[in-house]
């Protein structure tokens, strides 16, 4: 098969029914989209690298959902609704068993989300998976001071995570190095196959002053949002929701991947502290959040422990570079 | 210099400005555009990779130049304006001195064209990039029936090609093969520098029938609009413009480079027979086009001799697979 049939074969079945506002799916120059007139169009891009991004020999119908979740997860931190994917695969050759669960798996996904795949590019190369991710914002919301962007932290506001951290670096940690600690099938599952925050991003929308994704550890993410927002941050280390498979561990290590791991993809944002308390109940209901300390006025994040007292951590998140 | 810093220092400059109905640019989990209520969205993502489609040691200005000029192409092909392009990167070092180059060239093409970059991602691997253009069409130009995609061919309507063909496939030729046979540095021009016919896709608008830009060769590509518009073609041989260069080659390497040479990044497109002369004659005073044959109602693409003679040709375009 040459790279047409290919698209053809395993990708191009999506796109026959022109849904969604998609106008043109694949098979010509571009793709042509009907961005509704109420709505901005946002757009992230990922990608992931085999030895990189994902461990050699990862089934592909993990890389596929990785690939997505990723993106997804983006979206989720920007409040917006995902639409449509377009997806650069780079393979090293023609696999028709890899590319039958890599094509099944991401298939599966787009479904689950209502996202189509409208177009890309497919070479002969190592490894290599990038998908762009478009998704809608009301316009009113953005005009408004509550766009859900990095940079809306203000001193006072709550700052809070959703769900635990540290498995996926766990499940990581114990991949690469020899070592008597086993990650748990949970921990691996969050490793592979995140769950991104949709639903928790799609609530935010009105509520949050800011948010970011996790996906380089939670000192990192949390990082930008307090550069973005010129603020400064105090954290309580006995108030993250540690993964209950880092328990076992000793704490330092403990700490370190829950701070400083990548990979969970779970939401980082931050609440007005003007935000009725009858909405954070709500939110609290519906969600799995977790209050970790609160934005102050300054250019520094402070650890403290549970007696208010101040920790020196040296840990970094994980750097790309 | 980590992945934030290295694009806040070489890409960030450009997306300050928020211009060109860019609502927010380069440093949040997401960018976000404004789409005109009149028109539609057009995109389109292509991935150069070192050693497929560039050659290893290519400088980092001729890979920026290519890289936006092949999204550039598909653009015309589709005549759509391009407006904003996301970038993956992945480089296999931190090199000051090759990013400084890459960045400058991007950048100074991106502002030629009035190009905003709003997004992308970076990362440590062998080096690839990845470009997604998007592009703005006018509603009623895809709503009417000359929306100009690869499908809208009909028997009669004529065939052209813009510029010349063959040079950045001959370049390619000199530089992989051990011969006597020396590109000009005009044809290496064509092969790092192609120069992607943005002004004719967008005159094309309310003209062509159907459009492609030629990437893999002539044959290929001008296959894809046959079976997009399920009609044949009989093309005339002694018509094809071949590049100045290819005149003092063999007669069968000239052709196959002419018509199986990818690289060229000419616009292949058809004119409705119904079309008015003077209008085809305007077009003619502003670009350097060419007819090479007409549409014709059969499932086959037929080469003639200038005697209208059948002839039998083996050659296969550049298959990526």
């Amino acid at each position: 098969m040459n790279e047409f049939e290919i698209i053809q074969h395993y990708f191009a079945d999506e796109s026959k029914v022109c849904k969604d506002n998609v106008a043109l799916g694949i098979g010509d120059d571009a793709a042509i989209v009907d961005v509704p007139d109420d709505a901005l169009l946002v757009m992230s891009m990922d990608t992931l690298v085999e030895g990189i991004h994902f461990p050699v020999e990862t089934k592909p119908e993990d890389v596929a959902y990785k690939a997505l979740a990723v993106n997804i997860s983006d979206m989720a931190a920007m409040a917006a609704e995902p639409k449509w994917i377009t997806l650069s695969l780079s393979l090293p050759e023609h696999n028709p068993e890899w590319l039958g669960a890599f094509s099944q798996s991401l298939k599966h996904q787009l479904s689950r989300y209502s996202i189509s795949l409208i177009g890309g590019d497919l070479c002969r190369a190592p490894l290599s998976v990038t998908i762009q991710i478009h998704g809608l914002v009301a316009k009113h919301q953005v005009a408004g001071s509550l766009a859900l962007t990095r940079s809306g932290a203000n001193p006072g506001d709550s700052i809070y995570v959703s769900g635990e951290l540290g498995a996926a670096a766990f499940a990581l940690h114990s991949l690469l190095n020899e070592t008597d600690l086993h990650a748990s099938p949970e921990d691996k599952t969050r490793l592979y196959r995140p769950e991104p925050r949709l639903e928790l991003g799609l609530a935010l929308r009105e509520l949050a002053s800011s948010c970011i994704d996790i996906s380089d550890g939670l000192i990192s993410d949390l990082g930008h949002i307090l550069k973005a927002s010129r603020v400064g941050a105090r954290v309580q280390l006995d108030q993250i929701p540690y993964a209950k498979s880092l328990m076992s561990l000793e704490m330092n290590l403990a700490q370190q991947l829950a701070l400083t791991g990548g990979d969970d993809y779970e939401l980082c944002f931050t609440l007005p502290a003007a935000l009725d308390d009858r909405k954070i109940s709500v939110l609290q209901q519906h969600f799995a959040i977790t209050k970790i300390g609160e934005i102050i006025d300054s250019n520094r994040c402070v650890m403290v422990d549970a007696a208010g007292e101040e920790i020196n951590l040296t840990g970094q998140g994980y750097w790309h570079f």
